[in-house]
């Protein structure tokens, strides 16, 4: 008899982990408890949805529960809510139709991600006053906004999430407010992104509200404004995404260690303090390719990489997780923009790193080819050893070029190496010097000079 | 008194050395000799020009002459051939308004740049047929096209070049016929690329010709139709673009070494055998990343680059020329293709390489997100060490991916490496799983299971 695989989650991580676990060594028994109903979605679609261009959110499922069970041979148990870890006696105890059972196993992967973070505002709990995390969610705003008469929204939070939902409900014809109580919105892109973002998002008719907390909400059962300091700004529709937290606390109850970020701590194959158990996606932190130091990334592609990596383990074959680099990328409206790796210059001197950085424009395609458009590239590295730290981009196309400075992170390029690459060029395509190649040229010289 | 540098040619790797040395180091004296009267112009951007995108050809000078001697201090002198190189007294013998005369320098750069091939076919004098490679031919033949009644075009040579003339003359009305005479067209870009290329010159009505040599063309002063071994194909124009070829008469004829593709040998530094006489751009070698082999790379890329690090390493900073992977990319009406490193399994093979490739499609942005279009993904790597060793990528977007795989090659990773890059993703811009991450995986998974 094979082992015993059990998967508590069915989302990116644990769905990964079950599938490469099956597919690699169909002797085991892979059983994958999930709370709710939905598995293996897109959330990162989700404000697609609300804005109207993907038309249900059943095309953001990538694999239904139906084909993991028939196609995978997946034992997919959904409406099944794993309420205790027993690391002593090897088991899980599952709530069902409200009934309750244990499972023992073998292997146990925790892949109960996160959840969207509820300020304890006043009046989180009105009508109109949304989170946005699960397809539930999304599906709650869409309705409310279709089915009742949404003029204004607010939007609590200048993330990615806070963005991207600006964005859809803007295109959908409302007023929109954005509130973000740091100076920026997307304080991780940097400095030279966030500028450019705003000032593109007052274009597009988005109200900024910068350094401004919110206190709560205010309305008659149905939200109708929100709370500042000094004022009251209408609102029919409120989405506050201010953020995740890791979901831990079935870990923690059960004597597996957090890390220092708070999510679950991990060695090199996604193993928690007991063997047998491992840890992936948004409940799960991963290490920093840059730093070294436990990362909290809750990303979708870490998810399935760290996923698939342990399910492969399990399997027999020992994989490594892999590191972060905390890349990102963002659309806002007719924008993109991208980061990776350190940019902000207190964690790459805590980390031991001595940042310089350079910012420059250059066009995505040759300067005379229709349809150029200027790209703002940062680029960030170490002054004594040259080592490529991190780096930013942002325009109106081209900007998945952040994958260049995501590689070249990865492998520890100097910025001189960097500067070297052979690059594609063709005018319809980019400069002759790439806009990353330019970046870093420019660093590379300012930090020959000052050496 | 500061050195002299001399420097023959005044395009991309002229240029980029003499801006780069008189920047760095003022009190150098530099001088730059070239026979024409275009300087520092973009010859990619020629077929742009024809198609008539490009509204001028001075669009397509990046730095007037003008500009280089006002501005930079660089003593340009148009109209100047070079004639003879004098190593044993470091003079070059220059010839000008019928006059000759010599001048001594400290540093000399051999920018000769490259010329088309012009084969031995009959008929290569006839009035519309066409080489192109400088920008007096793209005017000769955009005026060509706009003064003469041409109805059919006739492009010889399936390479990068006589695709994007071929698109250029389609899109302004001309039937075309396009005639290679191996069994693809881009054959550089791999098995995978060419038949989806050729599939889809063919859907926009450019008539192929695979397996066809031509034998010459036929016509009284003025071109009328393309000679094949079986039958004529009428033509009012005729380009061939054959390939370029290395302008070496000048430093063969000094002693100055050629390598074994037939440019011009120099060594990390861009010197040629004799230490103070580099050479740069499309009439010199570079060193191939992966094979470490002699390469003969004539894009204009590795032209700028190599002149610029010349000028440095002249200005006093010893600077490496770096190497070439041979990345390219090309826009065949809506389509993209990109290659970089080694594709070729004979070229692999003599490299000491064991190379297994893997060809997946993938979608260029969520599959649920509108404009999702697929990507074809090859990626070859070493069988033992798991090196990546070359990759290409086609598509209607989003293949400036290459890049990423251009770095991976240049940093050496392994493929296992390759697939754990933390790569950007939104539903707008990639697959949760970017294409590049997708060919990794299965390619990684298929040297695991072999070995």
């Amino acid at each position: 008899m094979g082992a015993t695989f059990v998967v508590i989650g069915g989302d990116a991580a644990g769905m990964s982990a079950a599938s490469k676990a099956k597919r690699d060594n169909p002797d085991i028994t892979v059983i994958v408890f999930e709370k709710g109903e939905w598995v293996s979605y897109a959330a990162c679609g989700m404000p697609y949805y609300v804005k109207g261009v993907i038309p249900s959110l059943s095309d953001l499922v990538q694999v239904t529960a139906e084909e993991f069970r028939t196609e995978r041979d997946i034992d997919l148990r959904t409406g099944h809510e794993v309420v205790g870890i027993n690391p002593d006696s090897k088991t899980v105890s599952v709530s069902a139709s409200g009934k309750q059972f244990e499972q023992s196993y073998d292997y146990l992967l925790i892949g109960t991600g996160a959840r969207a973070i509820e300020p304890p505002f006043d009046g989180m709990d009105l009508d109109g006053v949304f989170t946005i995390h699960d397809l539930n969610a999304a599906d709650a705003i869409h309705d409310y906004v279709e089915q009742t008469d949404t003029a204004t929204a607010a939007i609590v939070g200048g993330g990615y999430v806070g963005i991207e939902m600006a964005e859809a409900l803007a295109t959908r014809g409302l007023s929109v407010h954005l509130f973000e109580m740091l100076s920026h919105v997307l304080q991780p892109f940097g400095e030279s992104v966030s500028p450019i973002i705003e000032s593109h998002l007052e274009s597009k008719g988005v109200e900024l509200h910068l350094d401004t907390p919110v206190s709560g909400f205010v309305g008659d059962e149905i939200v109708e404004s929100v709370e500042l300091e000094a004022e009251m700004v209408p609102a029919d529709i409120v989405i506050v995404g201010v953020g995740v937290t890791p979901n831990v606390e079935l870990a923690d109850a059960a004597g597996i260690e957090l890390g220092e970020t708070g999510a679950i701590a991990t060695d090199e194959y996604g193993r928690t303090n007991y063997d047998e158990i491992f840890a992936a996606g948004d409940c799960a932190e991963t290490t920093n390719v840059v730093t070294a130091a436990p990362d909290y990334v809750p990303l979708a592609l870490t998810a399935n990489r760290v996923g698939r990596a342990i399910g492969q383990t399990i399997a027999g074959t020992p994989t490594k997780i892999g590191t972060t680099a905390g890349t990102a990328i963002v659309k806002a409206f007719d924008l993109g923009a991208a980061r990776t790796g350190i940019l902000d210059e207190t964690v790459a001197r805590t980390a031991g790193f001595d940042p310089v950085s350079v910012e420059i424009t250059a066009p995505s395609r040759a300067h005379y080819y229709p349809g150029a458009e200027d790209l703002t590239v940062t680029l960030v590295a170490d002054k004594q050893s040259g080592r490529v730290l991190g780096g930013s981009v942002v325009g109106r196309e081209g900007v998945k070029r952040i994958d260049t400075v995501a590689t070249a992170v990865h492998a520890e390029l100097t910025v001189a190496e960097l500067q070297q690459l052979d690059l594609a060029y063709a005018p319809p395509f980019s400069p002759v010097w790439d806009p990353i190649l330019s970046a870093a040229r420019v660093l590379s010289g300012s930090i020959e000079k000052s050496g």
